[in-house]
């Protein structure tokens, strides 16, 4: 089924222990389709980039089934820019620049063709964004948003709007404390279904996600890995993976939703291990079928 | 099978954002037994407490099959007292107060009734205690061994020694790291595994814990409550059910030390949820059964 895309396209500069790089291809809709083109081939990228992106990248993801005509080209403008610094605990980081460039006037308006997606991952964005998307489309099957704890501080009655549009809510631990004001997991989860989101995913990095939905709960690993490299982009590789999953499904329900997080997080597991999008660029089938079934090998036990 | 438990029988004043106790019973040798009483009934008990220690708490232990012949009791001492504060992140503690009283003087000199014991749970205390304790076990099965960060800081290399003895590491995820002086928890475990145990269990509280065994690695999820109301004993409760599990299967294997793992936190998610050892001296076999079916609805996906 069709997936529609949206987020941020961006120049990234990475610091982190294994290593720097300058002026990388990052943002969150690029990590989000690249992941999602293992999936499916009806891809929306909706997005903003300066005249100085490169013309090699926007190819390469067309070759992959994702539609660039969402993509907007400033011709006077610069790209997005971010850099960033990570420490030992790579759950934490130091932002150093964020030029928003051309992402400063985004008002997205959707291709004619793109109106009809069925599928839609909105990616980390102002809230404004992200419902202005919404209004666009026709006929909208599974909505998920990703948002984070700066849109909380400045913009939480904005926030709260487009959360209660959505089917299902993917935050971390902190954001999903803040937004709810509830301590206990559990406890934020049943006040965060009540704002809309019928499915709550909370990502806790290395320490994996737990699914929400009613009474039901499922914890998903991560993999433990000897490197991780650079943490870039994972929280949207992961979402590309599960809502690439997803479209590829076709119907969104309980289990077709758990496995849609594993091979989401399986797709984290591999964006972490290298730099950018290096290794999300040169996966195959196999790669995907073989560390799935390490997330099989690794949840399994019996009673 | 037989299963010596070793540690602490204590006092502990606890305040936690869900109240305040004083002077109720704690120490990790306390909640290995009650937990491991619900598996196996013939435990064996080792430690010591002053004569300040309430006879009825031993008999209630009696009546479990845990044997006290091992509780030394000093008739002109005070038992072990422990104070502690818990915020709002229930995963980190100030220590208030900590009276070793008798504690400072534990020499355990196991009965003749205890030597042959086959399953072994070493709960945290000196490494000069854990190894004085092996040495003289006859016949020891499976041993399991319980530290902390401080024996890093202050006897990491008579803890070496100790670690060397034993078949199951379990420490946290910030000890693992120090353990090894690796970051990776992947990496750490291979180091670890140099070091002597066949198998490594990294606690991760709220987080889960993760058995690590060659190049094997199993993910058990923490289940995520309403209300966590006291977290202390949670890592001993943890312990004694996996190691009462163990001894009630019989076997050392990969696959009976992950279901064991399962009854482990499944018994720590019961230790939280009240003060001291207050659930877990109410426990029935129905409710562990319960409980333990959350956690395999709580992994279980297909692919």
């Amino acid at each position: 089924m069709s997936l529609l895309t949206v987020g941020t396209v961006a120049f990234d500069s990475i610091e982190t222990p294994y290593g720097k790089v300058e002026k990388v291809i990052g943002g969150a809709c690029t990590y989000i389709s690249w992941a999602a083109s293992y999936f499916t081939n009806d891809i929306r990228l909706t997005s903003i980039v300066g005249n100085d992106f490169p013309q090699d990248e926007i190819k390469q993801l067309e070759a992959r089934g994702v539609s660039m005509e969402g993509l907007k080209v400033v011709g006077d403008g610069k790209t997005f820019f971010w850099a960033g610094k990570y420490h030992e605990n790579m759950n934490q980081r130091d932002t150093i620049t964020t030029d928003l460039n051309v992402l400063d006037d985004f008002d997205p308006e959707l291709p004619n063709s793109y109106k009809d997606s069925q599928y839609v991952m909105l990616g980390n964005l102002t809230p404004d964004i992200q419902i202005r998307v919404l209004e666009q489309l026709t006929a909208p099957k599974v909505v998920a948003l990703d948002t984070m704890n700066f849109w909380m501080d400045i913009a939480m009655d904005r926030l709260k709007e487009a959360i209660k549009k959505v089917d299902i809510l993917t935050i971390n631990d902190e954001e999903a404390r803040q937004l709810s004001g509830e301590y206990s997991l559990y406890t934020a989860a049943k006040k965060i279904h009540e704002m809309g989101p019928e499915y709550l995913i909370i990502k806790k990095g290395e320490h994996g996600a737990i699914l929400f939905h009613g009474d039901k709960m499922f914890f998903a690993p991560a993999l433990p890995l000897a490197v991780v490299k650079d943490p870039t982009g994972a929280g949207d590789t992961f979402a590309g993976g599960f809502m690439g999953y997803l479209a590829k499904a076709g119907e969104l329900s309980y289990d077709n939703l758990k496995t849609a997080i594993v091979y989401g997080s399986a797709m984290a597991s591999f964006c972490v291990e290298e730099f950018s999008l290096e290794k999300m660029k040169t996966l195959t089938q196999d790669d995907i079928n073989a560390r799935v079934q390490k997330f099989v090998d690794m949840s399994d036990f019996s009673i």
